[in-house]
């Protein structure tokens, strides 16, 4: 393939785009510190994100209800705040720190890169966190996104097969038409399985000194880069 | 209510953000020179208009199965292609020629309108159009939408409530902290009765020099607004 038959650019945000841990990990010692907390906030976040998974695989499997990532995410939260042991916060300061998750910041490269492949291409989000999670994370964090594409809009969370070819279904591209661009070569694998075109795009710093993260280029992906940037560049974007 | 309840504005968009029927006008005649074609290309875009609702409500109804904007103006345009005897357009023209509506342009007050609107409010689109359509013409015609949001998501065209609340879900808000923004008196009205707000912004050129345009202010509205820089005054932002 080349750079030409491309037509859209989806992309996977937490990890990829945006910086979960260091964001939840600052946002928590600074409410710590206004709250009196005591607890390892790198521990809430590697226990947040751990339990991310298996809720979404309740949901996929039909054993919950369909839930949107705002409501895993608290009800995860919630088992959290009890294993710690961190009473003293009141439901308004509850839902404000699950929201926190609305709030990350992007990696360093990630808006100047954004910005440079929409100049060539649509980009989109292609997400397992909501709508309105990603549509204020991208107002906060200036993430220039053409559109919002979220599980949400079809009830089926990557990496199910209805999500990906959701995607290029309301691109209106054929599935080889659309690249999508990830941290996590799981994603990739399944958006593969689903025919579309595939980036992989390491980010070493994701699970913080933890060095269990594969971030080595696979030439099974169409693409390989250490970052947007380098992407852009491989691109001609 | 006050600004302070709004939680989010969703747009109308065909004749509410952009001229269709000066845009297609212009790309008309542009092509008509191109091709030698004599047609009155006012007359192609009033009858492309006209036949839009009519081919929606025999989706609505089941009578046709689900077919996005672009398919259904296709099946119009089709029909205007034989009643005006435009031969001479290969099947790539006819296709470009459709598209015309992703290429729409905005009236003069709407893009820094809603660059206005957007410091203070997240802003959506809520239209009937297809979300490729939309993410199309806002790259085309630099409109900074926060988030795509379109009858083709809930297979519901407007003005059946699937859409208006679809578009409340989707936002993570209750109806009422949603402000339904269109210069069309029914498409508001409709948003009223699923318990949105509603702002009425007249657009007296919409239909040409036609002069049954309703463009009275309507105290059954919540705001009543000669542009988007008129509504953004009236909303603070």
């Amino acid at each position: 393939m080349t750079s030409n038959d491309i037509g859209a650019l989806v992309f996977d945000v937490f990890g990829t785009v945006v910086d979960w841990r260091g964001s939840i990990i600052r946002e928590g010692k600074a409410l710590a510190k206004e709250k009196n907390i005591k607890v390892q906030w790198s521990r809430i976040a590697d226990g947040w994100r751990a339990g991310y998974k298996p809720a979404m695989d309740r949901v996929r499997s039909g054993e919950l209800p369909w839930m949107n990532i705002d409501q895993l995410h608290r009800m995860i939260l919630d088992g959290l705040l009890t294993k710690y042991k961190l009473a003293g916060l009141d439901e308004a300061e509850k839902d404000h720190l699950n929201r926190v998750w609305h709030r990350l910041k992007p990696w360093p490269d990630s808006v100047k890169g954004l910005k440079r492949l929409k100049k060539r291409y649509p980009i989109a989000t292609l997400s397992n966190g909501n709508v309105s999670l990603l549509m204020h994370m991208a107002r906060n964090a200036g993430l220039p996104w053409d559109c919002i594409i979220s599980a949400e809009l079809f009830r089926h969370y990557k990496p199910d097969p209805e999500a990906y070819l959701g995607a290029a279904r309301l691109l209106d591209l054929r599935p080889e038409q659309v690249l999508m661009v990830a941290a996590h070569k799981d994603d990739l694998r399944a958006a593969q399985q689903s025919g579309l075109r595939t980036a992989f795009v390491a980010r070493p710093k994701e699970k913080g000194a933890r060095a269990d993260a594969d971030l080595t280029p696979d030439p099974a992906f169409d693409f390989n880069a250490t970052s947007f940037l380098d992407l852009a560049d491989q691109l001609g974007a």
